[in-house]
């Protein structure tokens, strides 16, 4: 068990002291004790669900030596350092003569951090010492020993005592002294500029409010997630709109610039007139749903909010799928918390309501969508907007749906586009009362979205530039924390990778953490303290607590995809970008040896039977299994494969891997995809993290739980697993936001970036590239006639490494 | 979408007038009421989020028509049914113009139930009776409007109001009024009779107490869930101890009588002295593991008690997996809660503490071992346990360890065994201060476990008479609700079918409901209204509410493998226990016209390639799959297969299906296995529920979520379905309790009784019986040159069906 933790921060003994006496776990006469005296109080702090003098018994619970309990052991005159890491790996959760053994204790079968002592004999000093480093490390149940003692009840007196600082700082993070049985749920209606529904009205948009008590007289931050789909989903009707993948891949008009130019019109309207009076918010709410990150801070002195924005329920406008009125809408709620416009407390518009409760220190917080908005707010530079912490965030819509001039959907969900997500959370239909009214305002909306997506051509046009959050970097003021799975075929890795380089020169804060999951959250994993990293920062940005948390936290921290449990660090991502390896191709090979690739032509047809393409539309994971399978696969003339010898040392993949073709089609147009694979029969990591404990992860005291994960090993070996890929249309072959013609039968060169990775290869493995056409799970599939030819000579792979 | 209610109490229009004026939806003089207002006040109490005079714009989210919305329809002077049934599914959740139309809205495409009424124009009365049952109708979110209203705030003016009646009882059931901000967390230690790990003390057992801050001055009751699991498990001693079943098959000792019949022992110790006093408790608990179905009662006015047992974590006593002593532990805490027992404060033993908040009604729940130690209570007739809701529970330890003579694996766990589950629950270890006293007697106690269940034979033997709760149901008081999985291979159908058949002579109260699940709980699927079921019984039971519970709810309620979301009632099970299906064998085939079976021996071999042997042991899902498959097997050799035609009509099985063989062993010793398949190429229920929508389902207001979930159908076809099975040592071929010799090369009439189940095949479908030996996912594997005949002549398939 690996028990990583990067959000510690150093403290000097004296500092120690003083937290303690903060939480008041030790008196100010702390040094009078004897170390057995020690030994007994602080152990006895440790029990908090002990509510009288019935806490000693608790001590005969934990051995401290072979012979001795913890509540005979403090009978003794001296303490020794071997008992104090029996008790300290006890409290921790582990398990004596299993985990290790009580005589030696340092040799633990367990990587975690624990005090070192000059002395065998411990004093009072060092009991302190080790107790404040017990106090702040992880226990088995992935928490801290501090946090743990939380759900059991520790903080109970402080959060009742108004004397309490607010917030309560404990190496460097804000602790759990709010009361979570006196959430504050309010909602109010907050006025944009904008008239999105362009009905004469600014557009009103819910807000849905949680925080603490007492921040009716102590301001504090506030965590905002935009969520599009909090307030409700039309499945059905997304369903419905879904686009059929199954058609033919045509040729686009040849154009030099895809790109107009033309700006965004948003339809402005006057401002409401003054209303009657300014009131406390007169609407409350019940059900809904909560990140659980969210509900770990509550308990820690920031409010949280929740807003869906433009066209969902109970909020005004139309959805317009990533463009700049639903960036307005977002960063509309922002304004009002930093008191900068405002809120109504019903769509009567009758009174005005303040966030006189927020200390106008905003974060954004979420994963998907509502990562992706948290971006999208960010790149306004909004007041207010200190940091975002996005996850599996969109920061193009064109990646998201369009790679390189193709249609190509995110994984999972083919035919989507931004039309579909658009009905999918346009919840103001749920509202049909209302909807009767702007219903063919909605049609009309719909109606220009689907032709502005132009999935006839998969250009990248004027539409997809208003959804490029990239290109208005320059405006941003927040630090921005940054996480992604490096599986994610969803929301793919080129999504971060382009928006963490371009951040770079930007005289901002950047973080990034890459694990391996698809489309997860990560704030439940065993191995990775990470609600502790994002205290830590939220502490720091947005109680302007001065606890380095720039310094502490890693620049960039990336899960190992062979080792579990296991997280590197690295200063940037790429970790050395110049540092590249070329593979030629053989027949069948991969050649890394620096030898000239032969001179060969080979082809591949894209056509399938028609029994079979039906089969492969309503069998993806076969699909997917059947163009990686090496050897006899039934797809064998449907790609092109290239392997390389068993790599005899370790490879990491670190970066954009570039494969170079000269390619020609036997028609006028043609689509290029390539997969690389690790290949080999060997165990690796499961596709998601295990369950280790139902609600084993407590976010305070009788409050929320989360299940405990982490990720295991297969028990299986497997025979592959996909490190990245990559489409092209061979119209797209130059640039982007150029279309060129293609010549049947004519080679091309062309330069496919395939999506960025972060990959550990070990000696043994070997690397797979296919080349092939029709991605039966991402790209359009016309199984039309066409025929690949690529020279071999002129073709290569380039991977970044290290 | 079947919103399918059980739970509903019939009331007369008098009744529910009564009840809507209990909950204060409507006042005392709502007959003043015109029919437009009275709409309009129902409809405004609909929105209990909004807590002042700005609710009406709620009224405008609402469609009455296809042109007017809520707002504007009760500005009219009358109120259509059709303006009431609109409004009536919108607030359950459907949406207009997709689920069904405004203009027509009884054509609604979803089966619910809805008022009838007899004028289109409705009263004032007519709409206060549509609302009652809007009230106790199921949202599309699986809670009835009224707990939706719940989550929505609705009851809190009532749980701040002394004055509120507790419980407060609505169309049969108990609703949310109790605080759930404010609810007690304490700890007790019982004081078993015996002295289970020989110190010459009586064992103390903890007991953790959750219950309303309004039991302080009105006592409640108890719903208790002994678990053993929930004070942590000793997984990796669990996984060291597991058997190994790669041993071969004996010859085992002939004997007519395996149960000597010797009574148990149990050890008695003196009671403690009297102490000082009496006391509140003084140790309260925060992390935990709850059931989310005990944590919706307690905002409805139950209390909830955890205990883990003896040789548990802060209990004394050994573990012993399913003997008399775990039983007594068991009654010890409902003793208690009836103030028959003592507790102390604490194991220092200084405090007694009584539990004068409970009413003296307890219940039992929970699941698996947590359900079998709801019979093992049930069975001892313990006064004050009103009624146990078991799920998943085993009845008979030999059942779920062993199979006519033979070690049969819970599915999933082959090697598991009753020491391997002491060790895996001896949570005590884990306080290795106390373990150090104790090590030895565990050891021993230990080492008794391994020698009683004696693996080398599979007999049924004294130990398994004492663990079989079976043989005590005389003693039954309590009502018994039964839950069980059709397809739960871990704590097999077999275990609730002998219990239910068993109890249907005794005066009790018994109910059954069989899902399509394998070994999960089922308080959170939208097709069925489990929690208030539940919620209709144990208000009646535990608050002695006379509410007919026991006419109201189904005897037997089973859910159907072939239509989604349907669940049928029985009047027991089997249905029709006389009607029986005969199939005779044929070369390959099962024939059901009463033709006369061919004179014919067929056979099979067991013993696999050693290669073969080592891959199925690892990959038991590979060998499942294998062995299921009809054409071109690779285990062909390894059994016998009989297919019967396509099915012309329905056939529903209904009970326990019987195989009956003749059969002869190459070897003076052999086992015989046996699956039931639905055979043939079609789309099925899916083996788990799907989760529609995570914390959809509310539990209070703001407050524990459950996720929503359903079954659903695979989206692909399948080729088979595991229907039932069964194993037989040939030595125990006459009776379970009786040895007897095989001879190599002799033929024995054998009948083996497979799992019981209730199985829907439709047209098309064919049955397929298997004959095999080894069970590689269940039985031990010897991989013994044993090659088994098969006399067809004498061989037939019976069916329970109807």
């Amino acid at each position: 068990m690996k028990l990583n933790q990067f959000a510690r921060q150093p403290r000097t003994v004296a500092q120690e002291i003083q937290e303690l006496q903060t939480i008041k776990f030790i008196p100010s006469n702390w040094s009078k004790w004897q170390p057995n005296q020690a030994l007994e109080k602080l152990l006895i702090k440790s029990f908090p669900e002990v509510i009288a003098d019935c806490v000693f018994e608790k001590l005969t619970n934990l051995a401290a030596t072979t012979k001795q309990n913890a509540a005979q052991y403090c009978q003794n005159d001296s303490v020794s350092a071997t008992a104090f890491y029996n008790l300290y790996f006890q409290l921790l959760g582990f398990q004596p003569e299993q985990d290790f053994s009580l005589a030696e204790p340092q040799k633990i079968k367990a990587s975690l951090t624990y005090p070192q002592f000059e002395h065998t004999i411990l004093t009072t000093a060092d009991l302190i010492h080790g107790w404040y480093q017990l106090l702040i490390a992880r226990t088995t149940n992935g928490q801290t020993f501090l946090d743990e003692l939380t759900a059991r009840g520790y903080f109970q007196a402080l959060v009742e005592d108004p004397q309490t600082p607010r917030p309560l700082i404990f190496n460097g993070k804000a602790q759990a002294v709010f009361d979570t049985r006196k959430l504050i749920h309010e909602v109010v209606y907050v006025e944009s500029d904008q008239d999105s529904d362009h009905d004469g009205q600014r557009d009103l948009l819910k807000a849905e409010i949680i925080r603490p008590a007492e921040s009716n007289s102590l301001p504090v931050p506030a965590l905002y997630t935009a969520s599009p789909y909090n307030q409700g989903t039309n499945d059905r009707l997304g369903s419905q709109l879904t686009h059929n993948v199954n058609v033919p891949l045509t040729v686009k008009k040849t154009q030099s610039q895809t790109v107009a130019g033309n700006p965004v019109q948003l339809t402005q309207a006057p401002a409401r007139p003054d209303p009657q009076s300014n009131q406390a918010p007169q609407e409350s709410f019940g059900a809904s749903f909560n990140y659980r990150l969210n509900d770990y801070f509550l308990a820690r002195g920031f409010a949280v909010v929740y807003a869906a924005g433009i066209g969902t329920k109970d909020s005004q406008g139309l959805r317009t799928c990533g463009d700049p009125e639903e960036t307005r809408s977002t960063t509309a709620i922002i304004e009002w918390l930093d008191q900068k416009r405002r809120a109504f407390t019903s769509p009567q518009v009758q009174h005005t309501t303040t966030a006189s409760w927020c200390n106008q220190h905003i974060a954004m917080t979420g994963r998907s969508y509502l990562g992706t908005l948290a971006i999208a707010a960010a790149t306004t530079g909004v007041s207010g907007l200190k940091t975002i912490i996005s996850e599996a965030a969109i920061s193009s819509w064109y990646d998201y749906y369009r790679e390189h001039g193709l249609v190509v959907a995110p994984g999972g969900f083919p035919g989507e586009d931004s039309d579909v997500l658009a009905v999918e959370t346009y919840s103001q239909q749920q509202n049909y009362g209302q909807y009767l009214k702007v219903k063919k305002t909605w049609h009309q909306q719909l109606q220009s979205l689907t032709h502005g997506q132009e999935r006839s051509t998969g250009n990248y046009t004027d539409f997809w530039e208003h959804r490029n959050y990239r290109h208005q970097l320059e405006q941003v003021q927040a630090d921005i924390i940054m996480v992604h799975g490096l599986n994610d075929w969803n929301v793919k890795p080129k999504q971060v990778y382009k928006l963490w380089q371009r951040l770079q020169s930007l005289p901002i804060t950047t973080k990034l953490i890459l694990h391996q999951g698809p489309h997860i959250y990560i704030n439940n994993f065993r191995s990775l303290d990470f609600p502790e990293m994002m205290n830590l920062w939220l502490t720091y940005k947005l109680y302007d607590c001065d606890n380095q948390a720039a310094q502490i936290l890693p620049t960039v921290l990336i899960q190992d995809n062979v080792q579990t449990e296991t997280w590197h660090q690295q200063d940037s991502w790429p970790q050395n970008p110049q540092q590249t390896k070329s593979y030629t191709f053989q027949h069948h090979g991969l050649q890394d040896d620096g030898q000239v690739s032969i001179s060969e032509i080979e082809q591949f047809q894209d056509q399938l039977p028609p029994a079979k393409f039906q089969f492969y539309t309503h069998n993806l994971k076969q699909w997917e299994k059947d163009l990686s399978q090496v050897k006899a696969s039934p797809l064998e003339k449907n790609r092109l494969l290239y392997q390389s010898q068993p790599l005899k040392q370790d490879l990491i993949l670190d970066g954009r891997p570039e494969v170079r073709l000269r390619v020609a089609s036997n028609q006028n147009l043609g689509l290029i995809s390539v997969r690389l694979l690790d290949y080999g029969h060997y165990q690796r990591l499961g596709s998601l993290p295990q369950t280790l404990k139902t609600q084993a992860y407590d976010l305070g005291y009788h409050y929320q739980t989360e299940d405990l994960k982490e990720y295991q090993l297969n028990p299986q070996a497997t025979e592959y697993q996909l490190i990245t890929l990559g489409h092209l249309n061979l119209q797209n072959r130059q640039e982007l936001t150029r279309v060129d013609p293609v010549e049947a039968g004519k080679f091309y060169d062309l330069s496919l970036l395939l999506q960025p990775t972060h990959y550990h290869l070990t000696p043994g493995h070997k690397l797979v590239l296919i080349v092939y056409a029709t991605d039966f799970a991402m790209t359009i599939r016309g199984n039309q006639n066409l025929n690949y030819q690529i020279d071999l000579a002129h073709s290569q792979l380039i991977l970044p490494y290290y």
